[in-house]
């Protein structure tokens, strides 16, 4: 596989091909074989068409070439349209010809049995030799809808239909459902530069895809329609450049619950990756995520308008006072606001609506508007120029007849406006929506709708710059390895608390102070140097959870205690069967939040660290959160604040506000050990993590390397 | 007012006229007054058209009547389309013509200034002198589509519509966005029987509308849009009666949000009630509610089908495997549940669809049955045989031709059984989705919505029946009453602790063991006679939150112990202000939850209760539930499970599992004391209540009485 420019160089192809090669063009436009050149064709391709058909000198009325051989001057792309078993031997002899980049359409490779996993398994081969870039195979191909560059064997396109060009760039995991995703794109009204599909994905995912088209003038909003994650990284750089050049990236990523999991897994030749990992790694790079076709498209919708909104604050005008209240709740849910103007600004409103309407916020037309249309030109002056207003929503409802005044009314405010300014028009024969978004103005019919995708512009709008993380002084990658190294070679894979705390120790991570003692006596010296009162905790490899064998004392004063409380230990250790357990004895913490905070290695974006609250809480509120290693401290403080727990944080019943930045810190070293170690760590907790009002402390912790 | 059946009566009237007198008829069928006579006209009413016109012999070439008076025969409904001036006259005249009930449409009432409100009361006078039942005023009327009885001067007729009648019957607080709602359903092929619009609701509310749409054989499910309650109880007594029929009662009631109920306020007569109260009513009496115009009518769809499910088992078919996961995805997030099926049936469904498809649920009938569209019949007969499922979900997309055998296989499926079943069918161009809802099979664009209306489906099928609630046993009317009495009799509207406990003890709520004290040695001895360690608490009804100055001794075991904190508190007590101060000496409680409980006068439904996890949780989980007092035993125990925090209850940490019933009982319990004596208590609170593995004890109560 090429790598750097080259590789992108190919991408670029794929995308803005000026010529088409097709591989086993048929003359019958109906067949799968036909239908590329079918659509190439209708919809006027500017670039060369070039059927390769060994049989025939001429292809649906173009002349065809016996091989790619004889084809003059260069070709950016193949459209291989022949039989799984003759793929490998077609893509062959495009690289050899030059070729930068292919699309395999055909099926009967990973998704379909053994056979077809031998054909996808040299198929990557060939790949691997000839540095060719291939989408598929088992794709649709692409519909380079800007270019009318349409090397693609779907339906889609046969029925009545105009393709409309747009900002928007669609790539899709899922041949059938990406397709019905496009039309329904379309039909409302979303202009798409690209959909393309990336099937089986044997070289090309779609994140490759996507890094491809963020670079793209013609692009200014992303879509990605996944059902598994194979290659996280590259995703999140792709979400990290897209973010750089503000190119929203939004997706649906199905697989969320378990049955949903299940079922990908079964049906797809890619894992779906933990879909909390997922999630995260959404908030921390800013993909945007939705729920459904229609979540997707209505903030694509929005999107598309290229405008960015400067706050939360929303204006609403109807003809129903009801619709706007509806308005107001449902832009709330979603984390916007609608407040009442103030005095100034409502007597201006007052003067150009009824008297018995409201000029408050949400403005209230009345019914009024129906017979004096011109009234909501007038209202919407006053909006536009209200300064406390980021975004307008204009609800209203039927009226067909007559509803040209309104539409032009609201024409000219959102063109006088470079702020966000959107309708709500519920009811009716739809003719209105049509119009408002041929003139580019975002049209929906169900406040909640509207106020989803506004809550997405807002979200991506107010984002601030993703930093890049920083590594934070005192990591000692040395030491840390050391102790990995001490106990790989002792053949052990699970370490002992104190070595887990000697690992997260050397990442700079505050420890509480703690002496390992072999016998009572080492164990009360070790309390004697602590000072002050100490737990008590078993210190073996052998035995699990120690917790519950009575593995733990906490709270010991007296020398006397300690003595007695580790020969207990020692003599439950025995009878569990490790003769040679030590006891830890660690210097007593408080703190008053508990946390739990840890590593894991995700298949598809690698080391992570997760993060939820502890003790009685885990139970209650079942909730945690993933950051990506590594974590700007901004991030990790971001995710300790959406935990459900959060308002703990802020100082519960007088108590003084707890120090976050201190948990916030930890979790950014904890995620460096997993960026640097991450691949050797198979599992590492540190539960409680203390959080008081003045540090943050790891209590205990256990880490599992992976194994080999 | 007339009460009982002629009051039924006069509203089966209006529902169901066999003539229309309309007061002021206009002969321009293009002004409002002249648009009812049009319409009924226009649609062909079949029952008697009564134009009253002083000036004309005919109007819109029917005979007119100079009065009331000069017609014959009986007169079923009203309709008065004078001015707001003219109302009062009118609306006597038709009472003294023996008319039952009248619309009122004219604007200019109670919603628009003070002359407005003086011409309200004299109608609601008239109305309260002659019996008569009014709808309106400032209304649009009302749509009996299935009669074609159309007194409305709605303009939503006016274009190009075909009046769609069905099963759903419509009511709605707001003329304009009814008016969408309505409007959008028909476009969305729901069959209506009936829209009303209840305008300033001088007389008739939604509730005693929707009172008479429930007991009519053409109504099978009820849509409610509500802006504000004003009579909360009644439309319980129809959420209840509505369940009695199996009738579905769905509703959107704006005002939600605290910037929705502040708008609100501003814009209608009626006062949002607190959205919590109206949230509990719903759950604990059936109603559905839903955010928005579209769940509303997607859920609508779905029950005008008349089906119920008996559970909540989802099989799904898909030509796309992603859509299936997707669909399983937003199942799951809606409480419904997408499980594989067992081997034998999975071997029934492999025999009928390809390879390389899933036959495990989500089934995967892949792309091929694009040109086999057979195999979707071949599944579904396999589908519909299947014991385990439930509920039926096919999902396709585009497909505009080659649709009719798609259909027509859905449609036979649909026929051979009694399940649910519905589509989800994205993009294309719409047409099939008409074509299965003409069929009567709920269809929809995204997974998300059909989740949603089946979870709707679910909810209400798999309901219990709503119970009476039972007075408890050991319930003392006299003896609440008497503490209450105390406490006016000597000039208070605060009880103190001991008085509260008193009161809630008269209902048999277990309350710590107590004794007041107004000394240190009176303490002393109290603390012997309840025996164990003891908390102190300063007794007062001049100082308000005792904890925060230090009011409360907890744990106290030596006498010396009960007699200093006595002393500290009556000390602090006089400083604060009250020399007359005692102290409380409880016995200690234990237990592993703490709940608050308390009693609220709501002001649309009366007496309500209220529980929420207290402690620490409170500001963690911020949530509590509501319920309508008097409340049964089981609707107790489900507030409590609905609580955030209800896992609490299963014992966490390897606690066993608290006692919910005791808990129950004492929400019952309270309840009933609101029920009797909720008019006269303002607040009462319980807080906390210490749940343990056996029992609940209230530890600390205050109540605080109405004025006057």
């Amino acid at each position: 596989m090429p790598e750097g420019n080259a590789a992108d160089e190919a991408v670029h192809r794929l995308l803005h091909p000026r010529s088409i090669a097709i591989l086993g063009a048929s003359d019958n436009p109906i067949k799968l074989s036909g239908r590329p050149l079918d659509l190439l064709k209708r919809f006027d391709y500017a670039g060369r068409i070039l059927p390769i058909n060994a049989r025939r000198a001429e292809v649906q009325g173009l002349p065809a070439h016996r091989s790619l051989d004889d084809v003059d001057g260069e070709i950016d792309l193949a459209m291989v349209m022949v039989s799984a078993e003759q793929v490998v031997e077609g893509v062959r002899a495009c690289a050899k010809r030059g070729i930068p980049a292919a699309i395999v359409a055909a099926a009967g490779f990973a998704e379909s049995g053994e056979r077809g996993q031998v054909l996808q398994q040299q198929l990557a081969e060939v790949i691997a030799e000839t540095g060719i870039r291939v989408l598929g195979p088992n794709c649709l191909g692409m519909l380079g809808v800007r270019e009318r560059a349409l090397p693609s064997f779907t339906s889609a396109l046969d029925e009545d239909v105009r393709l409309l060009d747009g900002p928007v760039a669609f790539v899709s995991q899922s041949g059938a459902f990406g397709t019905f995703i496009f039309s329904e794109a379309q039909r409302s009204g979303i202009g798409i530069s690209h959909f393309l599909n990336t099937g089986n994905e044997v070289d090309l995912s779609v994140a490759e895809v996507l890094g491809g088209l963020v670079e793209s003038e013609q692009t200014g909003v992303l879509l990605a329609y996944l059902e598994g994650v194979s290659d996280g990284r590259r995703l999140l750089d792709v979400a990290r450049r897209a973010g750089e050049l503000d190119k929203p990236l939004l997706t649906v990523k199905v697989g969320r619950s378990e049955a949903g999991a299940r079922a990908a897994a079964s049906h797809t030749a890619s894992l779906a990756g933990a879909d909390a990992v997922f999630d995260g790694a959404c908030r921390q790079f800013g993909l945007i995520r939705r729920n459904g076709t229609e979540p997707l498209l209505d903030a694509a919708q929005l999107f598309a308008t290229g405008r960015r909104t400067r706050g939360r604050r929303m204006t609403t005008l109807s003809l129903s006072g009801g619709a706007g209240v509806l308005m107001a709740d449902e832009a709330s849910r979603h984390g916007l606001t609608v407040q009442p103007w103030d005095e100034r600004w409502q007597q201006r409103m007052a003067a150009v609506i009824p008297d018995f309407g409201s000029p408050r916020n949400p403005v209230d037309l009345t019914a009024t508007l129906i017979s004096e249309p011109d009234m909501l030109r007038r209202a919407l002056e006053v909006t536009v120029e209200h300064p406390d207003t980021d975004i307008v929503v204009v609800m209203l409802g039927n009226a067909d007849k007559g509803s040209e005044q309104l539409i032009d009314a609201i024409d000219r405010a959102h063109r006088s406006t470079d702020r966000p300014l959107v309708v709500v028009w519920t009811g009716g024969s739809g003719r209105p929506r049509e119009l408002l978004r041929e003139r580019g103005i975002p049209c929906y019919t169900d406040p909640g709708r509207a106020a989803d995708a506004l809550a997405a512009l807002a979200e991506h709008s107010l984002r601030p710059p993703l930093p890049r993380p920083v590594r934070p002084q005192d990591t000692d990658e040395r030491v840390a390895r050391a102790v990995l190294q001490e106990a790989r070679d002792a053949g052990r894979t699970q370490l002992d608390e104190h070595e887990s705390s000697r690992l997260i120790a050397a990442y700079g991570i505050a420890c509480a102070g703690a002496l390992p003692a072999s016998d009572a006596a080492a164990a009360a010296a070790a309390a004697v140097e602590l000072g002050g009162p100490v737990a008590v905790k078993l210190l073996s490899t052998e035995i699990g959870h120690k917790s519950d064998i009575g593995g733990v004392r906490l709270g010991l004063r007296a020398e006397e205690e300690v003595r007695t409380a580790t020969e207990d230990l020692l003599r439950i250790a025995r009878d569990a069967g490790d003769p040679s357990a030590r006891v830890l004895v660690q210097r007593m913490s408080s703190g008053d939040a508990e946390l739990i905070a840890g590593i894991k290695h995700d298949p598809a974006f690698g080391p992570v660290v997760v993060v939820g609250f502890g003790g009685v809480l885990v139970d209650v509120l079942a909730d945690s959160q993933v950051g990506i290693a590594p974590l700007d401290i901004a991030s990790a403080r971001r995710l300790l604040l959406s935990l459900r727990g959060a308002p703990l944080f802020e100082g519960v019943r007088g108590k003084p506000p707890l120090d976050v930045d201190a948990a916030a810190e930890v979790l950014a070293r904890l995620s460096w050990l997993a960026a640097d170690l991450g691949a050797e760590i198979a599992e590492l907790d540190v539960n409680p993590l203390l959080v008081s009002d003045s540090g943050a402390v790891a209590v205990d912790c256990l880490a599992v390397l992976a194994d080999g």
